[in-house]
């Protein structure tokens, strides 16, 4: 199992914006067959950043997502938002 | 809902000693009511890396997880198998 944690951190002020087309990408992503988990979650400590923590059964699942038509067309649009490219630790689930 | 994303860094030579505490209090954790999830994973690109993913119903259960007799046990073990003190990032779930 994989599990990716995708750290963003939003411009000021964008974070409802970021919040509407990150909200989409949820939604189409859990319909994955792939997919066992996908949340996102706010940082309580600064309202500027975000993670998606995404858990999918294989690294064929995870390619899966990025090939998909709605992966290419959203990433572009939430990294227009973002101060600085997101922040992906890549890992795999021991337990 | 609560995201607590916690990043330990491991000495080099002690994951196994490390993954043996870890693995009891996953088991441990998993069974208290207020948890949703508790996963711990391996970051695939430095070997001395492990996030502790842990989802809980709300504040109340996370409090009751910190005031549980085998975190206040096996915490101070893990600690000491550590490079410095886990950065743990608390969240809100967004979606």
């Amino acid at each position: 199992m994989v599990v990716l944690i995708a750290k963003n951190t939003v411009k000021e002020g964008l974070q409802e914006e970021f919040l509407e087309i990150a909200k989409e990408m949820i939604a189409r992503t859990r319909e994955e067959a792939g997919c066992i988990s996908y949340d996102l979650a706010g940082d309580q400590n600064d309202t500027q950043v975000f993670y998606f923590i995404e858990k999918y059964q294989d690294e064929k699942a995870v390619e899966f997502h990025r090939a998909t038509e709605y992966f290419q067309t959203l990433v572009p649009k939430i990294a227009a938002l973002r101060v600085k490219p997101s922040e992906v630790s890549t890992c795999t689930v021991v337990e």
